[in-house]
């Protein structure tokens, strides 16, 4: 499989996904869309990637949409008059699916979804959906370099792909709240100082240091294991009452314990490492479809 | 329009909400509480109102309720004896509304539903309803004589103003906890250090910074989209999937592209400030009355 | 009532819950849940009880699950291939609650029930189940010899004890999902970086500033208004709208205000301390029941 816009390249179980049109800032387009949503989707179901870095090519991270396409940038048929119900009731519709769902959306539910850790590398500008991808990412890291805005009210559109529901959880809803109203451009330690961005490194130091971190996630765990363990932390979280997470803690620990779970036991007792053999996808254990939709 | 309990001013946009019963450090009472549900509903209407400040006359911001009024402070009616049931089928009975729902909620309802970005400029003593009113508002800003307290406790009672829902999204479930079961009487120091303040400022200062603000929420800026913007982190950030955030998305960008939307991407193309149009609330999008209920 | 892996010591309302089988490192088994979800269950309706400090005995806070027990430590019956709709449906079921819950979740679930504050001392080492036992107390304190480590992956498995519930809520989802993909153990320092706990104290300063802290939960405060505004903070900022908090601070105040909130405003007007009689378990007010299922 091949990308127009990313490249994608596997070392020793992690991926490096770089957006990959420099000449254009990376800047996002519909074929970007499509081919990040895919992407995250197939590293997903492949025992191969066990982690997932995501940067940009030349000099900047993601500089937004591409809005200098000719014609009408969002793709606007406004006969179509949408409604909440619409939505609701008809979401895979292909006239809301195609017309009318937010395409930075598409791309951070594939984020959201996902079975492997994922770490944002901010190497350069992220600005708009190129701000807004990241926050479905498990971490950040940012370059000095690193400048990010939230500009959506620049233009006279809304924060988008899903922003106003990670953003309050990553850096509170009063800072989600200023960043949006002023549109600002953040510096790298503006980002770091509101609790969006984990480190500042140098330029040099920006993907070693992801990788530094990326293999923490992979050499001797569960790929298994840490996949439950994204989708409870993102999804119990977020329920009303912790009975809920209880429900799926019993059910994550019985099915991990059978395979990964023993070895990992043994492994200790013994003072040796773990040799895990479960996988991901195959070996989710059979509650996870239910739950994890 | 005229209130006895507070200060309406608008100039360039931006509303000066001030709680003016300086003799009486700013107590509330249930006639202030009319007037403050009030008057964020008329602002929330008001196409000249573009952002709101509110501070407190004199010396204090708000000493919390007037608990010097002759007679039951509580307004108590103790054969009632109401339910849970009671307040999920009949808030608005008039018997519920008006002889047993939270005053203070009242008020942190209509800060919640207002469609305009929110600064408290706190002066000075912010004490129990003093503090919960804040909670409702974007942004906090702290004279260095801030005083704040969720003093509830030391007078048997519990926190009220809907707080228990905004105070943990604000400085998280511990320090909430630990402020509320303690009923201390914080510094801005220790205000900021927890979370709850942005930032402290000079007594003489802190109007100034609170406008700066403001302004910035203001100036070549769609009122439908930060109206949009609002909301949506309030309301999407409490859903617990973010695929209800990627319905209201689709749809805020698709209704505010229609207009400043397409003008916001002119003006950038062409280097130029914007010139929106659209107008809270006249031209808020036909699913907002649904969504934001 | 006595205890084999605990000390229950009751000083002037503050109740010291002692993890207590030091020569083991206070490691968790079954004998411990039960004993655990019983002495919260008890203090939560022993009136002498106002607050709960909980440490460990000796070095270590508590060092995980005793891995060291012969057999299968997870006592899986692999026959049972439990679905989300057990645990949605038959949670009580002797087959599910005995076979396949999981032990640490219901010790959490019976400290997030309880009507008392409940402080962490972290003496030592608190790994596994030592550390996600302390995310459903209200405040955490550690000694400058605490050692914390979410390392359900180093052995295969996922964090449980409802901590994919707790932990996001406490120190940001960003940080939560660092800490479990890798398992790190944490010092102090890097605990109290990340937000996890409150203070670092000398190794025989922690129980005094435990204790401190406690007697400013416990002197001059309402039980029952405690009891609710625990479960206040913790329920009504789960919910999705504030409407819901709302209705609880509605009936909490108009309860607690028939008769310690009359004393309250009363004391507060003489100038006087407070002499406050109602009492937990008796006095919670009659919607108690339904909204704190």
């Amino acid at each position: 499989m091949t990308y127009n816009t990313l490249d994608w390249t596997v070392d020793d179980g992690i991926l490096t996904l770089t957006l990959n049109r420099p000449d254009q800032l990376n800047s996002f387009t519909v074929e970007m869309a499509d081919e990040l949503e895919a992407a995250f989707k197939r590293a997903s179901d492949d025992p191969a990637v066990r982690a997932i870095v995501v940067t940009g090519a030349g000099r900047a991270f993601c500089a937004g949409m591409d809005l200098t396409r000719s014609g009408n940038v969002f793709g606007l048929d406004e006969s179509l008059q949408p409604t909440l119900q619409d939505m609701n009731e008809r979401l895979d519709d292909p006239v809301i699916r195609n017309g009318l769902r937010d395409t930075g959306g598409r791309v951070t539910l594939s984020i959201y979804n996902c079975t492997k850790p994922v770490i944002a590398a901010i190497n350069g500008p992220a600005v708009g959906i190129g701000a807004t991808m990241t926050l479905a990412m498990d971490v950040r890291l940012a370059s000095e370099k690193a400048r990010i805005g939230f500009v959506f009210g620049k233009i006279g559109i809304v924060p988008e792909a899903c922003s106003s529901w990670f953003l309050p959880r990553i850096v509170g809803i009063s800072q989600a709240l200023e960043w949006c109203y002023s549109a600002d451009i953040l510096d790298a330690e503006e980002a770091k100082r509101g609790g969006l961005v984990k480190a500042i490194l140098p330029p040099d130091q920006l993907l070693p240091e992801a990788y530094r971190l990326a293999r923490k996630f992979v050499d001797n765990r569960s790929p298994v294991a840490i996949a439950l363990t994204r989708q409870m932390l993102y999804r119990n979280a977020a329920q009303d009452h912790p009975i809920e997470a209880h429900k799926v803690d019993s059910l994550a620990v019985f099915y991990a314990s059978v395979k990964d779970g023993k070895e990992g036991v043994a492994s200790f007792l013994e003072k040796r490492a773990p040799n895990f053999t479960a996988q991901v996808p195959d070996d989710l254990p059979p509650f996870y479809e239910d739950w994890a939709k």
